[in-house]
């Protein structure tokens, strides 16, 4: 178990809202209406849209140099709106928050101390948007995880993760195919293989 | 009457500035060097250049967000070095700083406890420069009203706000005739319809 | 001498690294977990590549809105994994780290108080990437300097610091010869003449 550090208590996001519109500085503002103590930093707002597979590569080599406690959340969501549940995970020395969509399927089973499906309005706002769920859902759990409310207050535990679809290695008559997941801003390649 | 929160003062950023270049980190220099404690939130740095109606639309789609209290500063500036006026609002919870060329004209008459004309120079560098409002004037307003400056201290109020020209709808033989005000990153478009 | 305000201390960050990639937020995560108070300001992660010209132009125009005592880390670092020095330099009322390849060269001799070479493993990770020097060396660096460690205890002192090859003017037959240095987001030309 990790706690939240909440002297110093830092959020990451991480999401494909660009940084032209005002998507992320919105989610900034609901955080910082909660919890102006709260430590924002940006991993990334560039993720190609709705590239679950970028985002979770992306995350999976950020959240380590971060404190322990730390909340990272991650927004990459095509299916926001639809029946996609919405998590809260204490995993390892970290707290992930965002789509059950196969973003946080890189954490093994072994570094996972729970999963909350968020569905307890209690903590959530009374109107809550089809499409910006950051800003209505995962910017107000995160605000008030990062006050100190322990996790099973948003909602109960749920059992696994969903996986993410068609990003693995496939070995095919000797051959090893995989997908490009990510090309950074230096050129170099990253694949499933 | 909205108070600054001097333990915990947020001053938002929105600018067209961009990403590329340093002029967002020296505005955020000055304001750390009169203010250490502020606590600085970039709304957007991508408004198109020179684009008073779309820089209108972000901030007024933003600033409920915030906390009360929140400092949003604003420069859209195609007339800086001119004679447009630099002011200070104070409207509903927030505080708005900028060139006053309609940037601000969103705000409802209702909503504005004052305006002020931005033109003592108590709290402003010996030398200002034609080109640099930004960090030469908003800056040291949003820095100095973070610290807990009356708004009358920076000039004499003023009665009303500048119009933004031209991005209103209009109706011309049944039809409606508005304009694109902005497209996001998503691809979503926003008309003065 | 000028001191690090170990009460708010301000770490700013220049780079070629881009907006997309998490390396950016890698670097803040390292710098946050040794020194939760360090407040860290971007001036740009979009130097063209590799361009030392142009972040040492950026550099030299930011660095003086900033509050005394504020760390300069800049890393643009094309000779990274080769014999190029790492420097960590006092000059005028700041502190610059990064990598000695021109960058910090517009700094005068008569302003620079001490350069030191980082080579002291003491405050270091135990492996260091030969391509990350920003996230194993000098947040490192910059982070336990935030925190009051003093220039020494980083490595030996160093007489001077390396020259920016080619970017200076020439006069040939009584015409000058610069190089473009720097174009501005609002297409203004910076030149070397």
């Amino acid at each position: 178990m990790v706690a939240v550090n909440t002297h110093h208590p830092f959020i990451t996001l991480t999401t494909d809202f660009g940084e032209r519109d005002n998507y992320v500085g919105v989610v900034k503002g609901v955080i910082l209406a909660l919890n102006p103590s709260a430590g924002i930093v940006d991993v990334s707002h560039s993720i190609p849209p709705f590239n679950v597979a970028a985002a979770r590569y992306i995350l999976e080599t950020s959240i380590r140099a971060f404190p322990p406690g730390t909340i990272h959340v991650a927004v990459v969501d095509p299916g926001v709106g639809t029946a996609r549940d919405a998590v809260l995970i204490e995993a390892g020395e970290y707290f992930f928050i965002g789509p059950d969509n196969g973003l946080f399927s890189f954490l093994s089973k072994k570094d996972i101390s729970q999963i909350i499906s968020i569905t307890r309005r209690k903590y959530l706002p009374k109107e809550i948007s089809t499409t910006f769920h950051a800003r209505d859902v995962f910017a107000h759990v995160a605000a008030y995880l990062s006050l100190g409310v322990v996790p099973d207050e948003f909602g109960p535990p749920k059992k696994s993760l969903a996986p993410l679809p068609g990003a693995d290695m496939k070995r095919q008559n000797g051959d090893y195919i995989g997908t490009v997941i990510y090309i950074d801003h230096f050129g170099n390649l990253v694949t499933s293989i």
